[in-house]
C-alpha cells in the first residue's frame, strides 16, 4: 500500500515515519513539509539517519496515493479537506480539526467556527479501544489528543462497569513533557526556563476535555495540565468518586475486564517493587496505554492512572493502530516495539 | 545564641546548618550525626566546605544550649523528648513526631501510638503564617510537613475569605522532588530509575493529609503524591469548589489579603510571560512560597496553586523563621537568598 | 535455537532478553537471578510487562541449551567457566573477564590474577566490526566495554588510515550515563546526588584502556570519564594529532572508508542543523554506533567523536550482532530498532 | 555607590542584579534593556519578584553614575565605549569586547576588526585573582569568559609551579550547562532538543582558547566544548603533561600555594565520599571556583580539573569582586552565598 503524509517534519510526523518504514504492508511516497522542501527526511528526525533516502516535498506536488496521513497544524486540514479527499481514499489526520462530532462544541472549545463542518460526520475518533468496530468500516479517522487519550484511559474501566459517582466531580491532573508543545522553539521551551520546571500550563480550560466528555458522556469532567521535566510522555491522575459500596474487588473487575482483549492496555498495580503504578518513563516509543488505581475505601475516592507516550498511544502510534483496522492489517502490525528500561 | 542541631547529617540538617551559619545571632555549638561521628560537616554538605570547621559529633556528647534543633528521622525524637529538653529551654523538632495536637489522629495516620502524648499540647504547629504569635510565647515548636504546608498555602486564601463550598471534594494533586525521600539511597531513589520518571508515590493515604486537616478544619480534603523529575520542590495544585457567584475579583481579594504583611509570600500570577504561575523552579534555596490561582467561572472550581522549596520553606526555612519569632528576632534575619534564575 | 541467561536482572541483562524475545530464531529457555528466583521477568524489566511469561530461576537449575548468554557481576564467569562450557556449545561473557587476550594485562589494570587464563585464548573479543570472520567461526566470544567500544571507534578510522601521529599523546575524553554503573543503588547513585551532576568518575586509570590498547595496539592512549546527567549513553571525544598534512578530506576519506559496508555505523557530520556531531541522546535501545570528527588544521588536532548507547553497541547489541554471526543468522537480526526523536 | 546596568534583562544581568540588590554599599540607579523598556524587572528575572521594584529602562535615558556594569552581546560595547565612558568613572564590561589586549588576536578569533583597539589597553582582564593589584587601580575592567576561567584556574596551580611540560599538547575538555547560550531561544536550545543531549558544541575552536593564551602564556593550548543536561555550570578537564619526576606530593603543594590566600578558591580532592572531584552542581549561585587533580604518575598525565557557576565566578560574581577591588570594598562583600546541596 502506497501511503503519503502532509506535514512530516513535526514530532508525531517523525514517529509516524519511523513506524511506517518499519511497516511489512506498508511504503511511503511521499512526505511533505513546506519549510524543509528538498531536505532529506533525516535532516529533520535525526533517528532515521542511513534509514530511508526520502526527501520532503511540496504539498502542491503530492501524488494520489492509497491512503494520506495529515499532520498538519491544529486549524489547516480543515481548510482544504476537500483537496485532500480527492488524492486518497482513506484519510488519518492526527490534528484536532476532525476529532468532535459537534460543531458547536468544536467552536465552542477552539473559539472560531469550523471550516469544513459537513465532513465532521464522516470521520470516525481514531481510538481503537473505543471505535474499532467503526475503524475496520471507515474511510477517514481523526487522531486523538494526547491528554484526552489517557484521560479516556483513566475513566473508562470505571465508568463502563458503572462504577462513578457521576454527582461529585472528576478531576483530571494530567503531568506532561516537552514535546507535547511541538517542535517550535520559544521561550518557554528555550531549555533554561523548560528545564526543571513544573509549570502549571492549562490550570482550566483544556481543548481535550471536549474529547472527554464526547467520548464518555460525563459532564463532571475538569482538567488540569502541568508541564514537568520529561520530553515524552503523559500521566493522567483521575481522581473519581465511586458509587456506594465499591469495592478494591470491584475494581480490580473493571480494569480486568477492560484489559482483557486489548493488545496495548496493561494493568499496573503491584504491590511491591518499584514500578508499582503506571509511569510514562517506560513507554517512550511503545503503543503501550497502562492503567492501574488505587482505592481510598474510607473516602469512596479512586485515583485512576494512566501512563501512555503522547506521540505514540497519544499520536502517531493510535494513527496507525487505527490505519491497521481500515486497511484489514493485523492491529499490531508495526507497533510491536516494548519500549525500553532504564531511560 | 549558642544552638545545636540533633541529627545534621540530612538535607533539612544542611539546610539547617547553611541558614545558622549565615546568622549573625546565632552561633551553632554542636551537631550530631551517629554515622559520621568526627567526619566534617562539609563531607556531608558539600556546598559548606570552606565554610566552617565543625566536625560531627555524637549524640551522647550533647551539650546544654540555648535552643535545640531536632532532625531525627520520624518516630525518634518522641522517644526521648524529655532528655532533650533538659538540655536546652527551647526546641523546634522538624520530624512529623509533634506536628499533631491530637494522639488519636496520630495514631490513624502513622499506625502506632505516641510515644509521648502528653507533649503533644507543648508544641507549636511551626508555621508563622499560622501561628505568628503563639511562636513568639513559644518554648517548643514543631518542623512542617513539606507537602502540607504546600497544600495550606493552596488552600488558606480562599479559606479565610470564607469561599470554598466544603460540600465539594478538595483534590489536592501535589507534584513533588526526589530530596523528599531523604538521604538514604534504596532502589526507588537509584539514578536510572529514578531519573525522568513521573511516579505516584502515594495517590492517596499520605501522613500529611493530617497536619492540613487540623491547620485548616477541613475535612472533605483529598491528596496524591507524584514524584516527578526534580531535586527540589512541590508544587500543590488544589482543585477547589466555591461557593456560588465568587468570582475572579472575590480570589484577587482574597489572596492579596493573606499574602499582604507576609514578608514570605508572594501572589504569582501573570497574564503574559513565561512565570505566570508559582513553579518551584526558582525558588531552591529560597524561603519564599508562591502562590497563585486560576477561577473556570463556568463551573466554580478555582484551581490555587502553590509552590515553595521542601528543604526551605518546607522544612529548614520555616523552622529558623520560627526560631526568629520564638527569640525575638527579626523574622526574616538569614532568610534572604532570592532563589536563582535560571536553573 | 534455545538460548539461556546467566545472571539476567541486570540493565544489560534486560536488553538482552529484549532483543532475544524480538529474534525470531532465538527462543529464551531459561534466565538465571540469584536474587530473584520465582520473580517474573518484568519484575526486574517493567518494559518487558505483557512481553513475556518468563520467570527467574536458580542458576543450580540451569539446563544445557544451545548457546549461554553470560551476565554476571565482573569476576564471576571465570570462576566457573568450565561448568558453563559444560552446558553448550556456544557462550557469549558480556563481563569483563575474558576480553583481554594477555592474563598479564588482566592483572595489571583488574588487580588480581585471572582464575581461568587458560581460557583466555578461546574468546574472541566480541565486537563485530574488528572480529567478524574470526565471530563466525567462534565458539566463544567475549562481550565489549562500553566506554572502550566508544574509544575504539573514535580511534579506529583514523588508525586503519595511517593518519594518526603516534609521538603524540592521543587524549579520550569520556561522557557517561548512569546506566553504566549497574543496577545497584548506592550514595553514589542516589538521585538527589547524581542527578545534575557532572563527576569525574575516572579521571585517570579506567580499566577499558586496556581494551582499547590492545585492539589497536596504540600505547598512548589516555583515558578519562566523566559522569554527566544522562541515563544511557556514551560519548567520546578523542583528541588525536595527525601526521603532518592531513587534511580534511583525507578525514573524510578515512571515515567513508571505515563506514561503508558496516550496518551499524554511521557518520554525523553535518555543516547545519543541530544534529552535526555525534549524540547519544538519539541512540537510545539502538545498535548504532555514530562516528564523527572536526579537524583543527592550524594545529593538526582532530577530535573524533563517538556516540553509543552504552546498554546496546556497547553491551547487549554487539552481544546480539556476535551471536547472529556466530550461528549464521544475518548479522542485523532482533537490531533494527532505530531509536528515538526527541527523547 | 550609585551604580547602572546596560542591557540587563540576559542572565548573567539577572545575577548582577541579584548580586547587586544584596550589595550594603551599592544602590542601582538604572538598569536599560531594549526590549523590555517599562516591564519591571521580575518580569524578566522571576526570582526577584518582591525584591525590586526596579523598571527596565532606555538606553537613551541612561544618567551618569558612578558605575557602570555593561552586559550587552557581544560586539556591541565597543561601538559606543567612548560614550558609556562619559558617564560614568567606572566601567565593567561583561561582554568578550575588551577580554583579549591584542587587536590581531582579537580579529583573529572574532573573524573582524576591533572597532575600538585603542580602549584595549586601558582595560584590566577581570579575573581578581589573576589581577587583584590591577584592578585595586583599575578604572576599566573586562569580564572574564566562562570556559576560559575554568580553564585557567585549571592551569593556573601547574604553571605557577612550573610543573608544564610545555612540549606536550595541552588539551581542556570543557562540559557546559545550556545557560551559556544566553536567553535566546532557538531550535537548539528547543527543550526536546536540547534536554538530555551531549552536544559537541565546539570540538575546536572556541574563542575562550585566546583569553587563556593571552592570560597563561601556554601557546599549545587546545578547547573542546561538549554541553551536557545542566542549566548552569562548567567542568573543565585539562589533560596536562608534567615535566618528569613531579609527584601526587608537588601537586599537592602547588596547589594549595594557589589557593592559600584566595577566598573563592577551593580545592576538591577527597580519598572517600561522592565529592572527590569539583563538581559543578553544588557551585549555583555561588562564586566558588573549585579545583582537584588526579596524577597518572605511570604516564605524567595529570587531569587538573575545575568547576564552577558559568553565570557566578564565570561572569557576574567575579564581575562584582572586580567592582569590590576597584571600589576599595571587601574583596568578598555580596558574594557570600555557599551554593545548595542536594540540588
Amino acid at each position: 500500500m502506497r501511503v503519503s503524509l502532509v506535514g512530516g517534519s513535526g514530532y508525531a510526523g517523525g514517529e509516524l515515519i519511523r513506524l511506517l518504514l518499519g511497516h511489512p504492508q506498508v511504503e511511503i511516497d511521499q512526505i511533505t513539509s513546506e519549510s524543509r522542501v528538498g531536505e532529506y527526511v533525516y535532516q529533520a528526525h535525526p533517528n532515521l539517519r542511513k534509514q530511508t533516502a526520502l526527501q520532503f516535498t511540496a504539498l502542491d506536488q503530492l501524488r494520489p496515493c492509497d491512503l494520506l496521513f495529515l499532520a498538519l497544524p491544529h486549524g489547516e486540514a480543515q481548510k482544504r479537506i476537500a483537496q485532500f479527499a480527492a488524492l486518497a481514499p482513506r484519510m488519518i489526520d492526527l490534528s484536532a480539526d476532525f476529532r468532535l462530532r459537534d460543531p458547536a462544541r468544536y467552536e465552542q472549545w477552539y473559539h472560531k467556527p469550523h471550516a469544513a463542518p459537513e465532513w465532521l460526520a464522516q470521520f470516525v475518533y481514531g481510538l481503537p479501544e473505543l471505535h474499532r468496530a467503526d475503524l475496520q468500516a471507515a474511510r477517514y479517522a481523526s487522531g486523538v489528543g494526547c491528554n484526552a487519550t489517557a484521560g479516556l484511559f483513566a475513566l473508562l474501566p470505571l465508568q463502563r462497569a458503572g462504577l462513578i459517582d457521576t454527582e461529585k466531580p472528576i478531576v483530571i491532573d494530567i503531568k506532561v513533557g516537552s514535546s507535547e508543545g511541538g517542535n517550535a522553539p520559544s521561550l518557554a521551551s528555550h531549555h533554561p526556563e523548560r528545564s526543571g520546571s513544573v509549570r502549571s500550563f492549562a490550570p482550566t480550560g483544556h481543548r481535550h476535555t471536549a474529547e472527554i466528555v464526547q467520548e464518555t458522556g460525563l459532564a463532571n469532567v475538569h482538567l488540569s495540565i502541568t508541564s514537568v521535566e520529561l520530553v515524552r510522555g503523559v500521566l493522567a491522575t483521575a481522581h473519581v468518586w465511586l458509587k456506594a459500596g465499591a469495592s478494591e474487588k470491584d475494581l480490580w473487575k473493571a480494569y480486568r475486564a477492560f484489559a482483557k482483549d486489548e493488545p496495548f492496555v496493561r494493568i499496573v498495580k503491584d504491590k511491591t517493587g518499584i514500578h508499582r503504578y503506571p509511569d510514562p518513563k517506560i513507554l517512550a516509543g511503545a503503543n503501550f496505554v497502562d492503567i492501574g488505581f488505587e482505592l481510598d475505601e474510607a473516602t469512596g475516592r479512586a485515583v485512576s492512572l494512566c501512563a501512555l507516550d503522547n506521540l505514540m498511544k497519544g499520536a502517531a502510534g493510535s494513527a496507525v493502530q487505527a490505519m491497521n483496522l481500515m486497511c484489514g492489517f493485523p492491529e499490531t502490525t508495526a507497533l510491536g516495539f516494548s519500549g525500553l528500561h532504564p531511560l
